[in-house]
């Protein structure tokens, strides 16, 4: 990587002092990945705040038992058949699912997905893992 | 359910407009679907505080053409074999890969192999997704 | 479903009771499931002989220590992206990885891809699942 | 790989002609590298004839609109939940799913509960991908 470019920043030492706990709490190999990746996360969040594609993961936690939910959510992620990449589903125990379903698409319908499926009776726990198609993110 | 407990709540006008308007965008059926979801999530970052045992989702974005990237991430994997229980990895373009691997287990060994795998250089967007095993969660 | 259609069939008596041994094994539930099985099945390779698209998986077992293993599977993945839909990695000890592809396009090209991925040297061993798109078989 | 050991093989003519013809269709890099995937495959299928631990892939077919199919197909898949690792679920179109469930375990409890799922009323087509955990295959 020929094409990189060196520069000073300053912080205030206790903030610098925090950081430095961080990249170490984290394993990043020196203070340049840790910026890096701080600047990656800002582009990712752009992305999402300006509507251009993005891709990421829904999971939800339910109990597979109740009734008629495993049809809702399957009925529902075939109505956004065209963001819906794929769905990982994990037995916990005997009662309790993990299911990951990989997406991508426009930020807003990826939303509406999300907040969809977990607004659905039923599911317990549900987060939205906003990343990128990491084209633009260098 | 016959064990549903009712029970008044107050909130300002002004809070109350804007909880309706957040269950309306995310299509709660009910203002109580949407509370029993705010109790849900806290106990789930009860449950990554006190150190049970959780569930979730790691994402990464990489380019896999990075010179021994695939090797590091499967190796450190492989080392966290006993909180990984699947990935999966969706082509997204020539260059970009997304991977989710989903994990069970003590919630300080998730995130030290979430933080790990996320700061390999190559590794372009990583998230971690805190989720729960459902046991605890009503 | 009204439109059941119900026929005679006459079989050598052997062979009756060696396709009620099978039913019963595998746990059909009467003869006409079973007999609608054997002809979906025909069904499907004809699927695959036509040309028609068709969908199923790929499992490789392999050995992730392998010098530039990863590197290979995962470039050859890229090259077919538009018949590879997402793909499950197991871990299943600390050097054998179980990997399924999910795939579905033209029947030369997916088994082109399983024929590839599977002589690849450090491939332990490798199947094709032939299934189908579903579409014309009821 | 300082243990190879080299010696010779007669075949007739016209067999070793259809076996470089085969090697040719499934880009094998050479003839000692068939030769290997042959004889792995026969452990493979010893594996499963003996009773050892195997590996393999369930796949699935089916119109995820069939009445309480998807209950079903979940319930026998907690049932059998130590052998089953994880399940991907990929939404052909708006009607046909394909779900490919990665198992290990028991080669009679693999196959039953392969069977078992097999021959639910509303599956179109199932397939068993016999393979190996890789741990006693050179």
């Amino acid at each position: 990587m020929s094409n990189l470019f060196r520069f000073g920043v300053s912080l205030e030492k206790e903030l610098l002092e925090k950081f430095d706990k961080l990249i170490n709490e984290r394993n990043y190999p020196n203070r340049s990945e840790a910026f890096r990746d701080l600047i990656r996360q800002e582009l990712v969040k752009e992305e999402w705040r300006e509507g251009k594609e993005v891709a990421g993961a829904i999971t939800l936690i339910y109990n597979h038992h109740k009734r008629e939910l495993l049809d809702k959510l399957t009925d529902i992620q075939h109505d956004f058949q065209k963001i819906v990449l794929s769905t990982q589903h994990i037995h916990l125990d005997h009662n309790n699912c993990l299911e990951i379903i990989a997406v991508k698409g426009n930020p807003k319908e990826v939303k509406k997905l999300s907040d969809t499926l977990r607004s659905i009776k039923g599911v317990k726990h549900g987060t939205l893992s906003m990343s990128s198609t990491g084209r633009d993110i260098i």
